[in-house]
């Protein structure tokens, strides 16, 4: 067991029992404290733990961390260090969070410093993201999409269960949680047009998925072993997968989506590590037909983590709408990095990778409102007596996540944002 | 006219009638002399000239530009100046170079540090790629596909002639001219097998194309008019959207094109500016049906510019297979960029938006492989008495183009490349 993971810790911060961030995650980002103070973070209970102030202090020393690594705008250059050094940094917070540590729990005038309650600051996107890829890889998703476009007979792909299918996406375009943004124009034609017209979406939707962010990179023309990409993936973020679905649909034969998504995607201002996720791994599903010898994986493994939606229209409260799981996965993430590379593509420090929308098997565990009202056909009630088959104007969307186990609960935090009107 | 752009200008430096890189050219480039000097340039005949020194001796002083402008590893900084003092530095450096000029031409030891021959530095990659957008814009092209996947009469999708079809590609594997590669391997299956297979490509194919860098940056959420596109766009490459179309098939559908083509590609490494290019715009072909309002640019214009490609099998004489031209192209850059930001999607300096395969209408005009041996059914003959239908291991393949009227070629040099053994 990863030592900063076991369940029997406690820190002398004392947390909440649903909080997302006991002692056992320990998660990065960044943030900022008013106009001048820029940096990476760690987050326990409700307070950020700025990793600048302890590393000025000394609380490092000796773990050979290059000078300013914590006073960076993107975690891109202390992720890149490796996971032999940024564990060591996460063991070295345990230890000094842990509550039998008296070196910062009896420092008063150090410990204001460094803890700093979340709320009184602002979290930034926690990498530049260089490369951003989106995969499809929730086999009920396929499903459904399949159902609804084509037939149920018919409804994966031929390639579907040979391919952790994945095409490229925007990377300037991901923002963080607590962006909003407009409510996108684009090229829509109607079931009986003859020509297009050009106006605001109106089948606005989001897509639940979970994102890797890559810490490692391999050089131009070698693949990753599939058995190997744990090396390379440093941790994961909630992703939502802005869509516009008419837009979609008129665009993306032959060459994919691209402005029905390209306007806006968001994340989770904490990256949780690949290790704090290790006690919540599961076995995935049985893939058949068997893969091919470049994606097998003896030891394949899923995450189980919890994955809600909620929707809060002006004015009104939240509503969660969706409860899916990340274990719900067909293909995994070492599947998913080997595949991208097996052709000798390669990756960077802080590229992205989403999962593709998350569906479970049920309707309430879909990750989209186009399969969790059925392409408009089941509208969802909403608090205020209205309701929704695409997002409004308005509305605000709220994805959360967390691992559950043993008494310990990682979090994710949320990612959230909200829609205005088209500009 | 802008004033650089004078056929009549003459410069006190020899270059040949056929040189790509005239007074009135002056491209600019990233290049590596030595281990410790890489800045930027800008060429003339057989010669870089050498920016950075060029400043540190005052021969822009008076232009404002910021200190180390030119002496970084890429263009970005300096492209995104702006256009207006681009042009400045576009405009100092053809007064300079004239013929009756004696500021630079009578220093001799001045002169022997600023000009270098090409053949003793190496040229980087200009920019640094923050997204990557394929397009395609070729009629001729899209025709050619058309035919061989689905049939004549239904060869264009319903969307072809109302959207400038693109999508997202990887930014990272875009190196520039005369970086070899490995073919790659990837999922194909054969035509009456029932699951695919992993193995190197057997139909590895080049594309011919043109890439335009933008300069400067929107906001997330605003959109460029198509009249103003003119304003984002520093300047053009060449582009070699290198291909695998056996993995190509079995992968892009639903999503598009992902490891059939994010192994490589290839820029050529001199950026021609837009206004180099402007005495050689060319009406674009009439669009019919009429283009939706945000796409309609009353002055519209497409580029007279030759492109022509060359296999070079190993140990022989190169042989043209292609002569095409970017005039060719039904969707001109400003309604590209247009479209692309239609939906708000933000651009940022040194983004690269690739034209997609530029085939003319006549066969020997065809951009790819695939077309000009039309599936492998016209096998072109090599110098050395082989015969090709896609690209061998040991080829080079080598684009060049260049516009010219009046006198004045505007060359881009070169992309080369060569196809080395699968690892």
């Amino acid at each position: 067991m990863i030592k900063a993971n076991n369940p029997q810790l406690k820190s002398w911060i004392p947390t909440k029992a649903d909080s997302d961030f006991p002692i056992q995650n320990l998660p990065f980002g960044i943030f900022k404290n008013g106009d001048d103070h820029t940096g990476a973070a760690s987050a326990i209970g409700d307070f950020v733990i700025d990793l600048k102030t302890l590393y000025d202090l000394g609380y490092f020393d000796g773990l050979s961390l290059p000078k300013e690594v914590f006073s960076k705008n993107t975690l891109n250059e202390f992720i890149g260090l490796g996971k032999e050094t940024t564990r060591k940094v996460r063991e070295r917070l345990s230890d000094l969070l842990e509550v039998s540590n008296t070196e910062l729990q009896h420092n008063e005038a150090v410990r204001s410093s460094v803890f700093i309650p979340m709320d009184q600051v602002q979290m930034l996107l926690p990498v530049h993201i260089g490369d951003y890829t989106d995969f499809y890889s929730s086999e009920q998703h396929a499903y459904n999409v399949g159902c609804m476009f084509r037939d149920p007979d018919n409804a994966l792909m031929p390639n579907w269960k040979h391919i952790p299918v994945g095409y490229h996406g925007r990377a300037s375009s991901i923002a963080v949680s607590g962006t909003d943004f407009h409510r996108p124009k684009g090229q829509t034609i109607a079931p009986d047009a003859q020509a297009p017209a050009f106006g605001p979406t109106k089948r606005l939707d989001f897509e639940l998925e979970m994102g890797f962010i890559t810490g490692k990179a391999n050089p131009l023309g070698a693949s990753i072993p599939v058995a190997e990409a744990d090396e390379y993936i440093f941790g994961f973020v909630l992703f939502n997968d802005w869509s516009a679905r008419d837009v979609q649909k008129w665009e993306y034969v032959p060459l994919g989506p691209f402005l029905a998504k390209n306007f806006f995607s968001s994340v989770s201002p904490w990256i949780v590590t690949m290790d704090a996720l290790e006690p919540f791994q599961v076995p995935g599903p049985v893939q058949d037909p068997q893969v091919l010898p470049y994606l097998e994986l003896p030891d394949r493994k899923n995450f189980d983590v919890n994955l809600k939606v909620f929707i809060q229209p002006e004015g009104s409260e939240e509503k969660q709408v969706s409860h899916s799981n990340f274990k719900h996965m067909y293909w995994n993430v070492n599947q998913q990095l080997a595949h991208h590379t097996a052709n000798g593509c390669n990756i960077n420090v802080g590229d992205l990778y989403a999962s593709g929308t998350i569906s479970g098997p049920t309707p309430e565990a879909y990750g989209s409102m186009l399969e969790l009202a059925w392409m408009g056909t089941k509208p969802i009630p909403m608090p205020d007596g209205t309701e929704r088959k695409f997002i409004h104007d308005g509305d605000t969307v709220i994805m959360r996540g967390y691992a559950e186990k043993d008494g310990v609960r990682i979090g994710f935090g949320e990612v959230r944002n909200k829609v205005l009107p088209t500009l």
